[in-house]
Parts: structure tokens; C-alpha cells; sequence
């Protein structure tokens, strides 16, 4: 597979000059806190010392997972579908937010396993993926496919922003699975309750994955890991992921979902995730411990589980203010404001 | 002195209806974490089961100090003015937040050592405070009239939310003291390196504060205590956020200096701090201790430290998209979405 070549998103040079900057706003030096990193960010992401957000683009990924059929999440099956409809008919969370935030919302059915919803985008592999306790989620040309599918996406889009977002009753597994194999973490560290097992669910959950686990130990590569272990929503995201890096776009991470796709993709090609911003700590357990592993902090910690993008909107708001205060502020030399004793 | 009354802003009914609506939205049980918190918090402040926020206020009290001719803070006395020259110019960042949040903006010069700059709101009480390590700050009848006046701003002003910001050289240093006396703490737990002390700074700031402390040893009821270490913009702070509390308004608190009035109004007025909600956790050292001593928990955690009401502005949009999520999510009924199994 041909994935995009990276820009080179760290520059030391445009980053010395925005930090210039940002240390003679008319504030105490960095006392601006994250928001003054995250600015920084912004400017390299884009390869400019003023960096501007347009057109941002919220995009939810459905499909549906062979493993829902395992008991291994506290809803059915067939929430998939109906919340694919209650975000296009506007009355799910992501929906609500975007709206009030100005995000344009994309709801990509990546594999539902029900007919296309009218108003979704049609990026159907098929209907959910096979039951990846018993061997891979899919094969190899359907993870490409995939992939393909998910960086098509991006062309089609316009902006200059992604918030990941996705629905997926399952999905939860298929994360903590590829969490497992990725960061070589115990299966136990890697597994939370989802939308809200009890603890036999748990102990349920923690039996198809290990089985899961054992089915696929031949998956080595990322691709054959996406392939064994991914839903077609992960996969279709990091395509997506690597081709929004590849453009300059700013990439928005939302909760566990979101993060093991940006995980799959970093695997598949290596620097993507200098160009996404972490939205937010989940309360599914196992985030908060792969947010370390991969080395960033979160905006924002507001014990949110929900995932379709949720977090993502939440934060974004944040984006444009760290882009305006860059822009905007005033120097001490400007506004005339005396230096510290 | 004669404070408003305040309406029951716990209401046990009210809370049970929003709690009802919020559990039935289309999302697993709590998912939305700290934002369903928040929105419930909203409706008991409004006393209405659907809250919805209109043109927010934000108001940046500016005052001198006494303490800043003894070299509390790392920057001079001048700076007060400038910056808030540079806030009516636009050059702040509580400037550029305010115009990209759409919040209103008003400088309110409660007592800076310069003449009125012309678009500030004049509630001046004096050209700065006395010097607090020889005695009160300020006499009783001033902080009355500074309770006053911030009281009689609330009634000007439109809209029903307060944004707190502050400007004042040396108000750190305020806020500490009234941090020691208000919580009973250790002079050393309240206090911290404001815009950037080195430790020599430090220690010389401690040493002030503690004269500040023994020279004003007699005051020990709220209001004395208010006059003895209080800043202008501080007590005048205080009075709006009664005002705004008994006028059923929500209180967006910002930093350290914002956390003091807050406090003060809460021992002036009891009850206060229902209305409040705290924007985010300063990394102004002693902020962290307070927050936990007043049972409270900020939204945002980004290392923050500049004042002006940047942490209020910035937490801002978390408001109204707790407003939208609880009004516009369907409910699994309304949506035909499938309980949990």
C-alpha cells in the first residue's frame, strides 16, 4: 500500500519564531499555559507562523462488529443503526454540537449492518465484520480497501480540520484489542466497560477478547493487526488520519475509539500524530492509560465516555481561541505595556 | 449593609426533572460526564428545566494596590493602566477572547492610579488601595461603597451570565491574604508566584504578607476583613457576583484573584457559590488548595495563569453546549433507539 509521504510537521525554525511570538504577547511569559502549545501545534501542523482553522469538518464513522454478536457490550446490535438515524434526523449528541458549534457533520457508514441511511455517506465494506473471536475481523483487501476508502474521504472534503467521531456498538472491543497488540500492554489493562458492563459483562468482554487475541496471533504487521482486530470504522479513520496529516489538516481526537485508530495509523505510517490534537481524557478506563503510552495530553477531562465525536466538539472551540490569540494579541512593544522589573 | 436575597437555588424537584431528561437522552447512562453536572447546575441557577444563556457578560475589575510599591509582584505599578489601555485597545487576551466568544466586554475601573481611560466604566474608588502591611487596605465605608457599586453594575448590565476577570498589579498578593484569613490555612499554602517571582521574590512577597497579616489582625468579620485585605476589585467583584447570584444569573469564575471574590461574596452573602461555576484550575499554586477547600471542581485544567478572565472565556463555550445538549437530544423514546440489553 502507497500511503502519502508526511510534510515535515516539526520545523524548528518556524517553531522558534512562533514561540518568539507568543513570548512577547503582552502576558506573563507562557502564561497561556497549553493553550499556548497548542497554537504552536496549529502553526506546525499548517507550516505558518498565523495559523487559521476553516471549513472544520466532523466526520463519524459507523459500522458494526461480528464481536456485538459475543455479549461483549451492554447494547444490541441494532443501537448501531438507530443512532446512525438519530444523528442524521440531528437528535444525538454529536448532532446537537455540531450544530451549536458550526462543525460541518459527516456521518460515513463504513459498514452498518443495515441498508444505507439516506444522508449517509456510502463507505460500506460490508455488513459488520466477522467475528474476530474465531479468526480476522477481515481480510487483508478489505482493510486495504478501507484504508482507500477512508483517505478518498479526506480529497472529498473541504477544510482544513478533522474531528473523529464514530459509532460502533462493539467497538469498544475491537479497540482494546488493538490497544493490546499495539502497545504490548496486558489485555486487562487495555479493557473497560464500555458503555456499561457490569462486572460478569466484564468478565464476558475479557473471555472473547483473550480468544480473540489468540485467534489472531499471527497478525504481526499493522496491516494484518487492522485487518485481524479492527472494525471497519477504525480502519476506514486511519485512512482518513494518514491522509488528513498528509494535507496539513489538524486532526481531532476524540475518546478510546478515535485513539486506536490514530494508533492504527501512527503504526502504518509513522509522524501522523504530530498533527493531531487530543480532545479529551475518556472515563473508559483504558484511554487515560494509552493516552501515556503515546506520549500526549488531553485538552480537556471531563469524564465523558459517550465517544461519536462528542469530545472532539466539545474542545474545539479551544482551537480557534489558541489561532486568535496568536493572531491578535498585542506585543508589549505594541500596546506600550512595560517589561517586568 | 443590606444584601439581596437569594432564590433557592438547590431545588430538589427541579434537579429531579433535569436529571430524569438527562438520563433518558440517547447515550449511555452519565456518558456526558461533567457536562450533564453542568447542565443541571444551569437549570437550578435559572430555576427552569430547559436553561438557555443570553449575551454574556464579561467584566474585567481593574484596581491598584497598595502592596505593589513593596515588591509583591514581578512587574511595576504602571502596568495596571496599560493593560487595561491595551484591553479597550484589543490587544489583550481577554480582548481577542471576548470578541471570538461574542461575550460582551466591560472594563471596570474600580481604582487604578491613572486617570479614567476613556471607555472604562468608571467605579473608582480611589487611585489604588493603602499599603495593607501597615494597616487596612481600605476603611469600611469604602468597601461598602465597592460592595455598592458592583451590585448597581449587575443591574446595568444585560443578559444573564457574569464572566469575572480582574487586572491589577500586586492582586495576587490581595487574594492570598484573603485566602490565609477566609480558610484559615498557612500564609505559606496561599501564596504563589503571581506573574512570575523568582524566589527571592518569593520570600519577599511572604514577608509583606505576613506584616499585611499581623497589621490587620483585628479584622475578623467578613466585611472587615474585605476592607483590611481586599483590593478594590476584588470587594467590587464580590458585590457583582451577589447581585448576579440573587438575580438568578450564572457566574463564570476565572482564576485565583476571581476564586477571592467569589470567596468573600460566599462569607459576605452565604449561598453565593451555588450560582458559581468554575471556569478552570490556575496554575497559580495556591488556586488547586482553595478550589478543594471550597468543595469545588473547574472545567478546564490547562495550566493557566494570566487572569483577565482568559480561563472564563476560554471554559465559555462548554456553557451553552450544556444548554444545547440538554434541550435538542432526543430521548431513546423519541429517537426509537433500543434500551440496553
Amino acid at each position: 500500500m502507497q500511503f502519502p509521504d508526511l510534510p515535515a510537521l516539526a520545523a524548528p525554525e518556524l517553531a522558534a519564531r512562533v514561540q518568539h511570538a507568543l513570548d512577547h504577547k503582552t502576558k506573563p511569559l507562557g502564561a497561556l499555559g497549553r493553550i499556548e502549545a497548542l497554537a504552536l501545534q496549529l502553526a506546525l501542523i499548517q507550516g505558518v507562523a498565523r495559523p487559521a482553522l476553516r471549513e472544520p469538518q466532523l466526520v463519524v464513522y459507523a459500522a458494526d462488529h461480528g464481536l456485538s454478536r459475543r455479549g461483549v457490550s451492554a447494547y444490541p446490535r441494532e443501537v448501531t443503526p438507530q443512532m446512525v438515524a438519530n444523528m442524521l434526523a440531528g437528535g444525538a449528541a454529536v448532532s446537537v454540537l455540531a450544530r451549536q458549534q458550526g462543525l460541518a457533520l459527516t456521518i460515513a457508514d463504513c459498514g452498518v449492518d443495515a441498508p444505507l441511511a439516506e444522508g449517509a455517506a456510502d463507505l460500506r465494506l460490508a455488513p459488520g465484520t466477522a467475528d474476530a473471536s474465531a479468526g480476522p475481523a477481515m481480510p487483508i483487501a478489505q482493510a486495504l480497501q478501507g484504508l482507500n476508502n477512508g483517505m478518498a474521504l479526506i480529497e472529498r472534503l473541504p477544510g482544513n480540520a478533522l474531528l473523529l467521531g464514530e459509532m460502533g456498538i462493539g467497538n469498544t472491543s475491537s479497540a482494546s484489542l488493538l490497544m493490546q497488540r499495539l502497545t504490548g500492554l496486558s489485555l486487562q489493562e487495555c479493557v473497560g466497560r464500555g458503555t456499561g458492563l457490569d462486572d460478569a459483562g466484564l468478565a464476558r468482554k475479557l473471555g472473547v477478547l483473550e480468544q480473540a487475541l489468540q485467534a489472531n496471533a499471527s497478525a504481526l504487521s499493522p496491516l494484518e493487526i487492522a485487518a485481524a482486530l479492527g472494525g471497519f470504522e477504525i480502519v476506514t479513520m486511519a485512512g482518513s488520519v494518514i491522509a488528513a496529516a498528509a494535507a496539513r489538516r489538524v486532526v481531532v481526537v476524540d475518546g478510546f475509539i478515535t485513539t486506536a485508530a490514530v494508533a492504527l495509523a501512527e503504526a502504518l505510517r509513522p509522524g501522523v500524530l504530530a498533527a493531531c490534537v487530543f480532545a479529551h481524557r475518556s472515563a473508559e478506563g483504558p484511554h487515560a492509560r494509552w493516552l501515556e503510552h503515546l506520549g500526549v495530553r488531553p485538552l480537556l477531562d471531563l469524564d465523558l465516555r459517550l465517544g461519536e465525536g462528542s469530545g472532539a466538539a466539545l474542545a474545539w472551540p479551544l482551537l480557534p481561541a489558541a489561532c486568535a490569540l496568536l493572531a491578535d494579541m498585542a506585543s508589549f512593544e505594541s500596546a506600550g505595556v512595560s517589561h517586568r522589573d
